[in-house]
Formats: C-alpha cells, structure tokens, sequence
C-alpha cells in the first residue's frame, strides 16, 4: 500500500500549493491519524477541473471495451487492497472490518457490473433510421442516434459507505463508464481511505493508458463550491444530506450554463406492517425490522425511519415487542463526531414534539448512539408536520399508527418523496390493499414486500433515487446499471457516410450490439 | 369546426372567471380577430394543475394501449380539421396555407408515432433480475424496473410552429404519451389555432374515455409563471427564447420541490462550407444555402445563423453569391409584430458592431423582414464575442471568413451550445478535416452532412436538442420518439409476486415486449 501524501490528484500528478492542512481522526477515539492531507487551492480545483475536461475528448472517444478494461482494472486494484487498507477504513468510519471487506468486494464488483455493460452496449442506445430517397412529398435522409458522455462529473461521495458510495463508488463507477472524466471532492471523514483508492485507481488507469486527467480527486473543506461553479464541470453526483445536496443545485441552477445535479439526499423509507403479517407472524417482524433499524449503526440512506400499521390490540402487541427490543440493543460508535451530534440533534427535535411520544431507547449521550424509538400521531402524517419528513440519520425508527385502510392512504398521501417502501404483508393483505402499490409508486424509487430496504442489490433492475427531497431528479438512480443514463446525452447523425459514422452506428454493427433499426430492435448489419 | 368560446379548458370543462380579455390578431394586418380570450385569473391556474393531478393517477395507469389510442385519437381530430381551420391558423400566423397543412400532418403523424413506440413498448425500460436465493454470502431478492410518468407536465408552445410545437406539439404527445397529464399554457401568437386543437383533444379524450383533466389549456400572459410554481407541476417542455426559458429554468429550481425543465431556446446553427464542395458546386450551395436562410422567413429554430468557411478566392466567390441571392430576396411577413420587433433589433446589434460587416439585404422597414446577410471577423468567434452566439430569429445570416483548418476549429470550439452543425463538403474534405466530427458532437445535438438543417424528421433517431444554451438539458430532445424519456422515471419492485406485478414485468410478459432478464434482452415468458 503507497504511503500517505496527501496531496491532491490533478492530471495524472500530486499537487500540494495550499497552506491549510486537514486532519483524518479515529472514529472511535476521536484521535488524529499521522496524516496531513492538503487542502485544495482555488487555483488548484481550477486545474483538477481543467485537467478533467483536457482528458474529455481522448476518453469519451476511446472504444466501450477499453473503458471496460479500465474499470475492470480499477476493480482488481480496489480487490487487492489488503488487511492494512480495511484497518485504515475501519478506523476513519468505526464500522466494523468484515462490513467494510464486503463494502470493498460490493465497490468492485460494481466496476465490473459497469464494464459489463460497456461491453453490452445497450447503454449507447443506438437508433438507426434509413433514408427513404423515394418517400413523398419529401425524402427522409439517413439519422443514426447514439450517447455520449456530458463532460467532466464533480462527484461528492458520502460518509456512511466509505467505498461503494465513495472515491470509486456508484456515481465515479457509472460516470467513468459513461465516458465522462471526474474530479472528486475526498469526504473529509475518511480521507486517508480515499487516497488508498484514489491510488488504486490512478494505478489502474496507468496501467490501462487512460489519458491524465480521466480521475482527479481534491481534499477540503469548501473547495467543492468552486468545483460546482467550474465552467468545465458538466454534471454533479453527490450523496448526502438534504442542506448539502439542496445547496449545490442552488448553485449549479445559478450557473451561466446551468447543469444537472444528482444528489441522493433524504429519505425516510416507510414501512407499512400490514394486519394478516402482524396475525401471523409479528415476532420475526419485530426482530427483523428492529435489525434494520439499528444495522450498520443506522447509518444508511435506506435505514427504515418510519413505521405505519392499523389500529389494533396486535399492532399494540408490535409496538411493544419493538419497544422492548429497541431499549435492548447496544449503543453503536457513528461514523464521526459530526453525524454523533447531528444524531442527538434529530432526537431532541423527536422528543421535543408534543405529537411524538417516546417509547424506548437510553438517554442520548456519551460517545455513541443510542438506538430509540418513538411513536407519532397519525394527523402529523396526515398534515405533512416536518418534524417527520425529516430524515433522522442513525438508529431510530418512528411508529405511527393509523384508525383505518383509508387514514393508511391519507397518511402515505402526505409523505414526501422516498427512496424505498416497504410492505410487510400475507397474501391476503396485498388483496385488501391493493390501492397501496399505485400509490407507493408515486412516492418512492423502489418498493419492497417482505423484507427491510437496507441492503441495496446492484443490478440492472436497481433503483436507488426517488421523487425529491430523496433525491434532486427522480428519473435518476445511484445504484445499479440505469445509474450510467444520468451522464449521457444522445447525438444525431444526418446523412453520414458509413466511413464517417463512429462504431456504434456503423452498417456492420461491428460492436455487435442492439440497435433500433427503423423501430424495429435487432442486432443485424444493414 | 367549433365556435371559438375563449374560457379556459380545466379539468374536462372551461372556465372563464377572470376579468381581462386578450385578442388574436391577424399577422399580417395587425387587425383584431372578432374572438375574446379570456386570461386565466390565479385560481384558474390552480384548478387547471389539480384537475392534471387528479387525472394523474388514473392517466398514468392506463395501458399503453388505452394511451395509443387516445393519441391516434388526436391524430384523426387534428387530420379532420379543415381548410376554415387552416385559415385561421394562416391569419394568425401569416404563414402560407401550405405549410399549415404539412405541419398539420407532420402534428398528426407525430402523435401515431408516439402510439407506435407506446405499442412497441421499450419507452418501459423494462428490466428484470431474478432472485438468486443460493448466493452466498446472501441471496438476490426478485427486482424489477420500469418506468411511469412524472406526473403534470406543463407546456408552453411556440410561435413560430403553431401546431407540431404548439398545443398538440411534441412535447404535449410525449408528456401524454409518458402518462403524465398536460396543461398547456395557450400562446399568445395564435390562440384561435389553440383552441381549435385543444377542442380536437378534449373530444379525442371524450372519445377514447380518457379521465377529465388528462388535457388542459389557460390563456393569458404571465400566467405560465403560476403554473410552473404550483406544486402538483412535475416537469415543464418549452419552445421559445433564451430569455424565457432560461426564467422558467430558474422559477423551476427555486421551488420547493425542483422540477426539471426541457427548454429549447437558442442556436444558430452553424454551416461549414469546406473547400472540395466550394471548387465543385458553389453555384447549388449558395442557393440551397439561401432557401434554407430565408424559408418560412427564417424563422425556424435551427435555421442557419453562422457560416464559416476556409479563407480563399472560391470562398470570396461563393459569399458574393450569396450576397447577390440574399440581395434579390423578397420581404416576408412575420408571425406577429413582436418577432419583427425583435428580427429588427437583432439587425441593428449586427450593424452596430465594428467587427461585422453588412454585405446585402435591403434596409428593414415597413412590416416585412428583409432578408440580410452579413461577415464578421473570425476573431470574434474564437474570443467569444455574444453578438455572434445570439440567434437573431429571422431570414439573416452571418459568413465567418477563418485563415486555415487550425483556426477553423478554434472558432467552432469558440460556440456555444447548438441544435445542428452542418458541414457541406466533398469525401476529401470529409478526410482532411476528420477532426471535426469529435469536435462537433461536443457542441451539438445533430450533425448534418451535405443538408441544410431546416427541416427536422420526426422519427426514433431525431435529436432535436442540445448543449446550453441550445437547451436547458442536452440530455433531453424535443422531436422525435426519444423525447418522451424526458417525461419518465424509473420505479423497482423488489420480491414482488407476480400476481401484483405490473404487466410489463409479469413472467408471462403479456405484453410481449422487450426486456432485460438478467442483463440479457429478450422477449421470452418467464
């Protein structure tokens, strides 16, 4: 494993011209780590993003197969980061060494899903219409279609998943994927991990000749404000909260030239426990749904922070059963000081609510977080109270309880956007409640029946965004393949002679891949 | 044909509580039409986005066939409307009977071939990875994906094509084709023409029983700011001026909730006259090359505002000629006395500016556009300068004279954002100047060879878009079928029996369309 510089990537080269040094600190101890790692200057964001948009022609222009050995690379090198790296993780972050041996196995094989697709093809989304010299009145000339990538990405990765949703994470994974070269703001709660990966990956794309440039990646507090604002910066993926994302598509809306921002932000993910489930088997429910809850220290964006039931002595029963599972559990140490404080913060406005009762869960205080519960009016759903749209990151969950099937609907009604929902329910309930599944979609990127939304499969069926606050664009997902559409753009050729045309669109098909031929998809040459 | 009523169209019924009345006039008169409009007041507006958010859910989950039908439904109303229609939409206008009537075909044949792509069924995205319950360290859960409306889409149409971009326009037939209900802010430049579509829509939703509210229109200025702040809006489509659109873009990412915005604003499409064609067919060039500068008055969105071309004696030649053909052009009306306006301004920034130079046209007066053409130094193009970035919309061009290939780049890389590029040119100039290609797909949405950019397919390949300022999102177009992705986002189920699943993601594939089934695509039953 290289030895810690600090100093931040441009261009293929390390770069150190600032004056405010940073410190990574032991998540546990709170202790600095013997690393000081150089904030970025104004000076130096400008060339990272300058360096980015320098590699942008050679990169997007290189073949899907050469960006696939690229990103199979990356994966070998992320795989071969060893004991020493995961100490180093697990100490910036306190999650534990085999969450974080998974996390690294779940951030390459993300790379690899990626290359796949590359070499799939069907992310250029090439459309050919032929001409049609004889049609009247008027002749239709050749128009070939296929995708490119936008341009250079400024993504921000987040604190909870300090790999897969990090420096080589979904958002760099399916922007480099998509042809777009990226400068990375390192998450100053575990900077040490992401220089090691900044170093796998500067490894990987010299050892694939990426041109310079195709990853940057700047330390500091504040330098991403300037990565956003950058002329040469096309899109931003970020994953975060609410204040952070909300802020940067203020800024990237304010732009000269507008651009988009994906940012995965709040969610709250509903967890709807239907009565026949609660009949039958409410025990593992409440074992279940409490292990969520407090899993991972509740440090997930699909962590279930509300739970929604009927009325009855069984959901009372629940309730309880919760309750006394919940005050059991252990208090767990956060990923920083900032998210500990953010925690206590979030619960005191919880017991501060006069709708909002506390049911379970020791005092917050000391070190690390204690797992609670609460338990809400259905009218605060009902009226939209923002004290429960409000994503409480860590382990707590609120319970509300509804009189009826249709104070059910009205509740979920006044839900903002999700990223997940979720149903615990029989057969027999999904009957009864068969409005919940229309009106879940309009609400959320994924629903679930019969399981917890932590734990999120990347796949090409994944969605991983949602109507906002979730996420800034609903038509976007941070994990799994779809995620690659949010960094491209569709491009026509009109009246190309074959020689001109690039691969994809070429008469051969010499790629081999899916194209729409005058509407009609098939893989044959013309 | 229907008597013109003037009230607003919300929720199936119309309205008409508000106090001040608009007039259309006839373009080329200035005379009043004997019609009222009658402006929609703020609860109107209001009531017209809750009637589109009532009908969303019921809209939204129709089949794709229910849908198609609604569609092919418009498109015989809109084939039924007849030559008093046509006159009307000529008087507002002052564009020539026969033009109407091919926009009224190419409005028609664009919503068939929305039915065509909902019938075909890829607009679902449909994709499947199946559970793998023996994977260690865990097992997959079932997860599908597909993809639903946003939900309301408000649309504002343009002048300048008073059907195909207008009220039943392309973005109206994607939004509707998505399965997100529409309400179209009626321009102001041909109301009568509006409120003879939207009553061949209302009875094309009677008809096929779609639900009230799936389409509604208000008239009015400064009412379309109303409309993008409220609430239950999810998306806007706009055809217009940068100005404009650029408002509606920041009102969109002020709100509460951020919505995107697909605008198309301003490009002046550059033409790149290469030195093989000038020495074999100047003669045909200068004349298509003028026919495309002044057809329809040249107000066409992507009518070519720039042409460069490589300093030499031919290139002298062929601009006199141009001049010459540019000189012997007849004047035209304008669509309204706001576009001449505005055509006149544009010219008198062109004439004032010290490095352009005028070299025909005659002097604009009176109510028609005179065609003009102009130079301007190259140095303004490699610096930047806005006079040459900004459209003037109307039968005037620009000749840019560069010293050599390398300079030639260096002005293209200068330009701004761009629907079209254009490059004329023999197969030797096609080799010399290979770097062109790269260099325009960076800037443009459509690169044409050896065409002129008016005229603009309807077809699956079409990319009527672009980088900013050509529109508000590259990634989007607003012709062709791949527009209606604008208006769609994707939704996952995760471990979902069949029986609840939608019916593009049941095993049995009822629909029969493609689908990705654990990366692979194919039509197969599970």
């Amino acid at each position: 494993m290289n030895q810690i510089l600090g100093h931040n990537y441009i261009g293929g080269a390390r770069s150190a011209a600032g004056q405010t040094r940073l410190q990574s600190v032991d998540a546990s101890s709170g202790e600095a780590l013997p690393h000081d790692f150089i904030q970025a200057t104004a000076e130096e964001v400008d060339a990272a993003a300058k360096a980015a948009a320098a590699a942008y022609p050679a990169y997007r222009s290189l073949s899907a197969v050469r960006r696939a050995e690229f990103l199979e690379a990356i994966a070998d090198e992320l795989d071969a980061l060893g004991d020493e790296f995961v100490a180093v993780v697990c100490r910036e972050t306190a999650l534990p060494a085999a969450r974080i041996q998974g996390e690294r196995g779940r951030t390459s094989g993300q790379m690899r899903l990626f290359a796949k697709v590359l070499r799939r093809g069907d992310f250029y989304g090439a459309r050919i219409d032929r001409a049609l010299p004889e049609r009247t009145p008027l002749p239709r000339p050749d128009l070939r279609q296929y995708r490119i990538g936008l341009g250079p990405v400024a993504v921000f990765g987040a604190s909870n998943f300090p790999l897969a949703f990090s420096t080589a994470g979904g958002d760099t994974a399916s922007a480099l994927a998509a042809g777009c070269p990226v400068v990375f703001k390192a998450h100053s709660g575990h900077m040490a991990t992401a220089e090691h990966v900044a170093d796998a990956i500067i490894r990987a794309a010299e050892k694939t000749a990426m041109p310079a440039g195709v990853f940057n990646m700047i330390y500091g507090g504040g330098v991403g404000e300037w990565l956003v604002k950058h002329p040469a910066i096309q899109a931003v993926g970020f994953t975060g909260s609410l204040k952070g994302g909300r802020a940067l598509c203020d800024m990237a809306a304010a732009r000269a030239q507008p651009i988009p921002v994906f940012a995965e932000m709040s969610s709250i993910n509903p967890v709807i426990v239907l009565p026949q489930a609660l009949e039958t088997r409410a025990e593992n429910i409440a074992r279940d749904l409490t292990a969520s809850v407090v899993q991972g220290c509740g440090q997930f964006c699909t962590n279930p922070g509300l739970v929604i039931g009927i009325r009855s002595p069984q959901f009372t029963a629940f309730t309880q059963q919760v309750a006394a599972l919940i005050g059991d559990q252990a208090p767990q140490t956060m990923l920083n000081a900032g998210t500990l404080q953010s925690y206590g913060k979030g619960l005191q406005k919880l017991l501060a609510h006069p709708g909002i009762e506390h049911l379970a869960g020791r005092e917050q205080q000391g070190n690390q977080a204690q797992p609670q519960l609460f338990k809400a009016d259905a009218s605060l759903l009902i009226n939209g109270d923002e004290a429960l749209q409000e994503e409480v990151f860590g382990p707590t969950t609120v319970f509300v309880e509804v009189a009826d099937q249709a104070q059910l609907s009205a509740a979920l009604n006044g839900l903002h956007g999700q990223l997940t929902a979720t149903m615990i329910g029989e057969p027999a309930d999904f009957e009864r409640f068969s409005e919940l599944t229309p009106l879940l979609e309009q609400k959320v990127g994924r629903i679930l029946l019969n399981g917890y939304p932590t734990g999120v499969e990347v796949c090409d069926s994944m969605v991983h965004g949602g109507p906002y606050p979730a996420t800034s664009d609903a038509r976007g997902t941070s994990v799994g393949t779809l995620a690659i559409d949010r960094f491209l753009r569709p491009v026509c050729f009109q009246n190309y002679p074959d020689s001109l045309l690039p691969e994809p669109l070429k008469n051969a098909n010499p790629l081999g891949i899916q194209r729409l031929v005058d509407g009609v998809p098939g893989r044959e040459a013309l």
